[in-house]
């Protein structure tokens, strides 16, 4: 049994939110296990709110403050979890500038400002945790970061937005339309009213900003992230997906080629044998391809304020043992400088489904103009109707900008009557 | 960048197998990057091996050693990859008595003698990672040890021995026998000529004792671990298995009830929609409930040269850094002392296989004997024959002593002809 002789580190909660209420909580609660991990207890210093007058259902009304600024000059660790940008980074600057540690759930800030916030940390000597902010309860820092220190990641695959994979899973399990499903997904809380940030792949690309930045060692933002979101992905896409032996994924995606980074979020298909097939409702889970490790995958909550609260807490003890030992952790090392390439110099494989009169002759038209643009074909599945035929041609790896040509003058070609989805194929 | 400008740190490395070897080789080839890490290089101090006339692939013989005290004696930090007791254990005293860091990868080693090494690092005030010993390439100690801290896990399910999941995948993908499927992973090098240690379960019971460990931050000890192999798993309780919406895997359990410890490996009933029955081949995964996080899946390769040396080096990076900052990881905290239970006092579910002669009154028998010893019957599945009939009971949860009781007068009752399988069921 460690013997928690020290002094006490004082902890700042920034935010009375679920999670905020549920680190409360646990502080609380668990004090002595906490003590004895730590070698010293923590003591919570306070809550800001913006508005002191207000009841918080589970917070005793005498911890509450709506003078940020004092509470973060009195705290050892601060715990932001307001959301948004402003006053979070200028609480977490000013919080690091006083020496403080920082444990943070803020996806946007990060990807938004990370490598301010990290140059400040490294300047004061004192640490900032994120855990939290990239796949909720699932831990990926500590092993991409430490774990996986003396290895190279090559690619990351991550389902990394609950809400998006709960539409996805319920469009393939019951066959029901991308509306009706989100509707589900709004009625049961897992979307919010206006879903855009979700549906539209803005949360899921900023954490790919951070898994990025971690993975490859190197600052990459938001700006540098292709994002495509999954409101037009259709009952139909997800059909033709599983006679394929596919399923539709929304996908965060960071990987090394030829000396650059690629990042990116889209829809894409996914085999049903790949260990991605599997995460379904709104569960996340993160691929990780390592040259020596080889295939890894973590899987848990992405989301919510019990699961989120576990790693927000796992990083407090972190920071915390950090103080109490006098150290600091690894530093959030950012020494590569490889270029982080545009979306249409990406390789990979692709689905191009269409609609073509049922003739002689139009799959011949239809090679020649992929061939014309060197995208190489790999199968073609018809599906005769009355008429017209569907025809889905999944292709060899190829660049980005050649498909995109490939599906311009396919548009434009009388034997195509409608290019109706074009999908990337990942995870092969 | 940082710049490593400070003394280089001696590594040793002990045993020149698959991983020792190619610890050396990514020690060699990622020199700048894992100096960059670091904040210090890293400098090979050389290998151990038995006899240094052997000319040993990928090794310079510069670097070879017969001498192990001696390459202790001059290292930073001793990486043991030798396996066994003795003379593992020796050098790791000695090493850390000499105030070096330790890495291994020994799984034995540490069930066996787990606690006196603990302490040897406390008293030195040095670090002793074993991130390979658990479940090879997997990130799972940091996990758990730092993510989850401010958590309490609950149960962990594991599938940790990648020969005996390739041999149930093979016999539940292609219907093959057991002798069939061992045979087969013995041909490809998945499993020994002697496979006792694999498919007896004693190679998992060795993890399963460090997963308790780290998961309750207490004492477990090898000898408090329940061990069943998978050699008395046949193709029909596979198939019976699959009829029933369920796979077997062999499963190592850690779980706390009560306020005690149960630690368990068996083959075990899991159903086909639980993310462990998509770990397949010589995949390994280990499932984590915790109480605040929720369910937690962590994926990958269980074993083989190059994914193991993944995991040490990782180790290696984070024992380096602490001595190139001055500082030491967070100790291996055992400050529980919860009891370990042996298995009669361990609830769980149950599928009962017998056969029947096919008359009526047959399932009253059988129910009554249920009954009488306190076991809830859940589903009773019948399948008929020529006179004999195939019986599957499930129970709900029952005390490991009463199924036994069960079982034991249901093999003494006319109304059964034989119970040929007893199989718990986890995971639900």
């Amino acid at each position: 049994m460690s013997e928690p002789s020290k002094q006490p580190i004082a902890v700042a909660v920034l935010g009375p939110g679920t999670v905020g209420r549920e680190v409360v909580r646990l502080l609380t609660e668990h004090a002595e296990d906490l003590a004895a991990r730590v070698g010293a207890p923590l003591e919570l210093a306070g809550v800001y709110v913006r508005d002191v007058s207000v009841p918080r259902e589970g917070l005793d009304s005498a911890l509450l403050t709506s003078d940020a600024e004092a509470l973060v000059a009195r705290a050892d660790v601060v715990v932001e979890l307001m959301g948004g940008i402003s006053p979070a980074r200028e609480l977490i600057l000013a919080a690091l500038a006083g020496g403080a540690s920082v444990v943070t759930a803020n996806k946007a800030l990060l990807a938004a400002h990370g490598p301010e916030l990290f140059e400040a940390a490294d300047a004061a000597g004192a640490d900032l945790y994120f855990e939290a902010a990239v796949a909720g309860a699932i831990p990926i820092v500590r092993p991409v970061r430490e774990s996986l220190a003396g290895d190279q990641v090559e690619r990351i695959l991550g389902i990394v937005n609950g809400t998006t994979n709960y539409v996805l899973d319920e469009m393939t399990q019951r066959g029901l339309s991308y509306d009706v499903a989100l509707k589900q997904a709004q009625d049961l809380g897992y979307a919010e009213a206006d879903p855009t940030a979700d549906v539209e792949g803005f949360d899921a690309a900023a954490k790919a900003a951070i898994l990025a930045s971690l993975a490859f060692h190197q600052r990459v933002s938001l700006d540098d992230v292709y994002r495509e979101g999954i409101s037009g992905v259709t009952a139909a896409d997800v059909a033709a997906a599983r006679e394929n032996g596919q399923v539709i994924k929304l996908l965060a995606i960071a990987e090394r080629a030829d000396g650059a980074v690629a990042v990116r979020v889209h829809p894409a298909l996914v085999p049903v044998s790949h260990p991605l097939a599997g995460v379904h409702g709104a569960f996340n889970a993160i691929f990780v391809e390592a040259a020596a490790a080889g295939e890894l995958m973590f899987y848990g909550k992405g989301a919510g304020g019990v699961p989120t609260a576990s790693a927000v807490l796992g990083d407090v003890v972190s920071v915390a043992r950090h103080r109490a030992s006098g150290g600091k952790g690894p530093r959030e090392s950012a020494y590569a400088a490889n270029p982080v390439v545009a979306i249409d110099t990406v390789f990979t494989r692709y689905s191009v489904r269409m609609n073509v009169p049922d003739r002689p002759g139009v799959l011949q038209r239809v090679a020649e103009v992929f061939a014309a643009h060197g995208v190489s074909i790999e199968t073609v599945r018809q599906a005769s109707g009355a008429g017209t035929a569907g025809l889905v041609i999944s292709t060899h790896r190829a660049l980005e900008r050649d498909l995109a040509a490939t599906v311009a003058d396919l548009r434009g070609l009388d034997a195509v009557l409608e290019v109706t989805s074009v999908l990337r194929i990942e995870g092969e």
